[in-house]
């Protein structure tokens, strides 16, 4: 059974998929004389965790119950107090987890606090899932950047836009409808000012119920971004930040009226650093950007090396013509290819979701 | 039951798939008393037709039974004689047709012959999925010309080949086989000479039990190809044939010593013309042609609206680079691309296969 309620636990983790970054988004499920007792999921950032909300709501229920919890509880004081003191002092006998922290600070730590306390401790159920499932937050910890998953929406012949330039619609509702499912589990969602500026692109999550909002970063060098464009005039509705290099103090002072955020990073007129750009966002605990750049940002993205995620939408059409993804970013042999590993398919209606990790 | 029955014989048919044309391939089954007393698909062009492969199965428990048969049962002299006197001589009772043969000799005047018998006949089951199933001999009664699948295999970016014109291995195994199993499926495989030259490929279905060999079809304008290459040396074992323009006595000579077919269309030196191709192959009987082109005669099949199905084999890789896919075939915009329909996607390991059917 304890395979079992693992996999409940990591289904209620999804109910905070995207709700409570930068902590990770772990599911709890305690068990009592076989039956289930509590569930907890984590809150939003600064509240409780997981494992806190599901002994709240067992109560005294918790006496000599087994705890199934997608990730090691926490032994450290962050916004919250130690997890591993409430399990102890709940009178929780067994706690079984699924993987190990990766932060450094309680990995191993946590399970160990518990076993000093006379708690029975069991780890290693679905790694592998549970490692896929809080991918954004282990790759953050582990390589202390964003995870960056990038978006395209190509012609089954690889064409991101026709040679005129049009590009509405290569995927249809379904398509898009996953798009903005995405963007709410996100924390960042990432373009550069041309596509901005051509697509008027508001690139906040629409059409979900209850979406959360993720913050709309927009590359701009020389901050060219229009006022009167769609993405600033609703930059008081939905967060919003612009990563300039070299700017007037007028335009400065003019986003900020309209409530922007902005931020200064290396680079010149023409391009930002895209490791300095990594570095902003991760200093502000953000762990996931989801890139809806155009061609030539998507390339300097892939030559920098800072894809971590694929995914590819396929419109159920061929456009033919010279718009061809990522063609300047040429790996000349079919030897040097940019692998794809753990490729999944989805199909949305008529069009085709292909999901994958590259091996950079 | 009649449409358990129908499913039953439409799954005998897949049994003579790439094995009788330019017969359709079709599936009977003969039950009476509620039991399942034969069942027969379609034998080699020339030999008997499901219905009677079932008749000679059943013997006297025909009399008084119901056949299920997946396509009308003929009621002319071709090759062999009409199924329906050989139905209604065995004393069947009931014939469910799945649908009605698309040839205007016999398009409902097989049904109208076993009713004249005083046979009970319906039909209309599963039509849509029969008429899948039947595509090639569908459409080439229809069109009067062969039916078309345009094959490519692409990087995820829709790259046919790395910028140094490397290829190998775009596709994994597990797509190659499929490839491997489609050309034992269709009548022809055509490439271009370019491609010929440039792979030394054989064009043949290899790595199958008992394999069905299509005829491998080389369209070479000025009869360039190489007396040395391995679809030359190949041609006692595999047939092939080549369509050319214009070319020496000598070379045509040396080519049919080699065993190879050859064969003269309208064109010029450089490229014939597609139109006549097909015709060509159409008058040889031969409705079902695999593309196996390069990107240049992909495209001019293309522009000649000459494609029926798109089958397009995904490896899990970018390539990046100027090879893009069908980039002379400029759609110019969104509204002009050319929509697929009935899209299906699968996973062959980590590659996925998508076919769908253009709208051209």
């Amino acid at each position: 059974m304890d395979r079992y309620y693992m996999k409940l636990a990591m289904r209620v983790a999804e109910r905070s998929r995207g709700k409570c970054s930068p902590n990770p988004f772990v599911g709890a499920v305690i068990v009592n004389g076989g039956k289930i007792v509590a569930e907890g999921n984590t809150q939003p950032y600064g509240s409780d965790h997981a494992e806190i909300v599901a002994i709240k709501a067992a109560g005294n229920k918790c006496k000599g119950s087994t705890m199934y919890v997608s990730m090691e509880p926490c032994c450290i004081y962050g916004k919250t107090p130690p997890c591993t003191d409430a399990i102890i002092k709940a009178g929780i006998k067994r706690v079984v987890v699924g993987i190990m922290d990766p932060n450094p600070l309680v990995s191993g730590n946590g399970i160990k606090a518990l076993q000093e306390a006379g708690i029975q401790v069991e780890h290693g159920f679905f790694a592998e899932e549970i490692t896929e499932q809080l991918e954004y937050y282990i790759f953050s910890v582990q390589y202390r950047r964003p995870f960056v998953i990038w978006k395209s929406a190509l012609s089954l012949d690889g064409k991101y836009s026709a040679s005129d330039g049009s590009s509405k619609w290569i995927s249809n509702p379904a398509s898009r409808k996953h798009v903005h499912r995405v963007r709410a589990q996100v924390d960042v969602v990432l373009a550069g000012i041309k596509s901005v500026a051509h697509d008027d692109a508001m690139l906040n999550a629409r059409g979900l119920r209850s979406a959360n909002q993720p913050l709309r970063v927009i590359l701009d060098p020389s901050l060219d971004i229009a006022l009167s464009s769609k993405l600033v005039a609703s930059a008081e509705d939905f967060p919003a930040m612009i990563l300039y290099h070299l700017a007037s103090e007028d335009k400065i002072k003019a986003l900020q009226d309209k409530g922007l955020q902005l931020r200064q990073v290396a680079g010149n007129k023409d391009e930002l650093d895209l490791k300095a750009v990594m570095a902003a966002l991760y200093e502000m605990k953000l762990n996931s950007v989801l890139l809806e750049t155009g061609n030539r940002l998507s390339e300097a993205f892939w030559k920098a090396k800072l894809v971590d995620k694929c995914m590819i939408f396929y419109g159920n059409m061929i456009l033919g013509g010279e718009k061809s993804v990522l063609r300047h970013y040429d790996r000349h042999n079919v030897d040097r290819a940019v692998q794809l590993e753990r490729i999944k398919v989805k199909k949305l209606q008529d069009n085709i979701l292909i999901t994958g990790y590259p091996l950079l």
